[in-house]
């Protein structure tokens, strides 16, 4: 049985092992930094579909069979996928499983999406309701593009602070299978809402919730930031990056020599992408294609994903309703 | 910790009680059949608030604080709120519990959301990830309308199969706090899909998942329909309501005689809801008006509610996508 320690923290009593992971991502992505630390880089950003949801549908299922494959598994073996996206009524992750006949939940985290899926997967784990379960999460630029912002043809000019939504998704198998990575802790976080009404400044809106869920983490486990290789956010890209460690200074601790976020990583600076990408799938395909390598590799020990969500619609922002930040934080530790 | 029973039934080890419950209602449905069972009828369908979206938040917002406050706590006191809506980006979730300052874990299951908070609630509970948490959803039909269907102006005619989303919210409160209500299992459901495409009939879309859910449920449990005082299908609504009892006729099974669906009971006839109510409000004020009412009158002991959502969005339909069904059930004893 999990316990909870501190304010906010749920140590598990059997931590879930990453058994597998995958990562899918598109042309742009499989062209930055990151390059060769994905499963398939697609060529075709319509992933072989006629819409942009069926593309982005058909790659977060590519993301979940690869991943299900390298356990060794067939999705008859999961008890549970846990998985969203950013999409309306989250319809790209209802199309990517619907075929699949494994039981469904779906979330709604923005791009916290995967970080909540692997907390609350580690939950169900640990507690017994679940033996072996995905956790999956998606974005597409231009299914995503559409819906938030211009028509994609429009080529409407983005400011210095926007953030490129990621055309990716990231998988990962749960379960007791062993693996060099175990999820130690989670922290589901509350929301924080700074009054941030630009929708070209997500890293803002959400910078504040991610001191809060790390500030908490680090507090409950008696912990600083340097007692983990990596801190990792995904996405507050570089502005909202800037932002976290400035209000971590504030409290007299240095995040900078660990600290990482997945929208600042994904890209290079040559790519046109501003402060950095975002959209669920930018943390999960690079937890899934990159971090969990490292760590498989020994050269990361210790890791702290806090996925960041900004909880807003379109029509929220349209009313004048300020953008509120989210952030649930794993623990991953190598074994 | 929990024990998985059969193919899909998860049997909680300690399993929560619902410590408090409240619902909350627009006129409407304040002045159907279950009168009297609301802990709130507002008579502004605005309440008090200037656009939709925000009603509907305020409204979830007063659902969640009336289970807190009858459950003796503040907001404060909670670990985990689970909550979703029908609206893009479950906006008005997010808008309801931003400024509770309570973790929250956002949910989209759509119809099904209770449910699937419930049932990840009582999972979250029993393995120690969550000591008090709150389960909620809410719909108002002005939201809901305009997004899905037609500006409220309109006026559109409206086929025999359409149902009505319903202005509503409920709220529950998940603890060790002894009540006259416990959540024993949980079934979280798979996607089924037949092929519906008619936006206008989503109880044929949702009664294969309702059939999918409960056949494993009384499989898993060696249980039959009449082991139940009630099973409760929300909100498969007159429509989905015959087909699934159908669907269990097929195999020799009557479960009509126990059979009852939120969208159904929350309207009469007369109110020109045609094959009755919808949205995630629906099952969610039932249950948290009337059923737990009845639970804890002693007149009804034992209860599925079996929640049914369908997965799709409004996109998906204009670009030919059928609609898939899915169903999460928690079985509710009393004690």
């Amino acid at each position: 049985m999990a316990k909870r320690i501190g304010t906010s923290t749920i140590a598990f009593d059997r931590p879930p092992y990453i058994t597998s992971h995958a990562a899918v991502v598109g042309t742009k992505e499989g062209n930055g930094p990151l390059k060769g630390t994905f499963d398939l880089v697609s060529s075709d950003t319509h992933f072989g579909q006629k819409t942009w949801e069926l593309a982005e549908a058909r790659m977060q299922r590519l993301a979940i069979d690869k991943a299900v494959q390298k356990a060794g598994l067939s999705t008859n073996d999961l008890d549970l996928i846990l998985s969203g996206d950013l999409l309306n009524q989250c319809v790209s992750s209802s199309l990517a499983s619907v075929s699949t006949g494994v039981p469904f939940a779906g979330l709604y985290g923005a791009c916290s999406t995967m970080a909540e899926g692997l907390a609350l997967g580690a939950c169900l784990f640990d507690g017994g309701a679940a033996d072996t379960l995905l956790a999956a999460a998606s974005s597409h630029f231009c299914s995503a593009e559409r819906q938030y912002r211009f028509p994609l043809a429009y080529g409407g000019q983005r400011t210095p602070t926007a953030q490129w939504t990621a055309t990716a998704a990231g998988a990962a198998v749960l379960s007791a299978a062993q693996s060099k990575v175990r999820i130690t802790h989670a922290v589901l976080g509350r929301m924080v809402d700074m009054g941030v009404k630009d929708a070209n400044n997500m890293g803002a809106a959400m910078a504040p919730s991610a001191y809060d869920t790390l500030s908490r983490l680090f507090r409950d486990l008696g912990a600083a930031p340097t007692d983990f290789d990596r801190i990792l956010t995904g996405d507050l890209a570089r502005a909202g990056g800037d932002l976290l460690a400035e209000l971590f200074r504030r409290d007299g601790v240095d995040i900078t020599p660990t600290y990482g976020d997945c929208g600042s990583m994904l890209y290079n600076p040559s790519q046109d992408v501003h402060a950095g990408g975002s959209g669920c799938g930018c943390s999960a395909a690079v937890l899934c294609g990159h971090i969990l390598r490292e760590m498989e590799a020994g050269r990361l020990k210790r890791v702290v994903l806090a996925g960041t969500g900004a909880l807003m619609s379109p029509i929220s922002l349209q009313q004048g309703q300020s953008i509120a930040g989210v952030c649930h934080a794993v623990v991953l530790e190598g074994v």
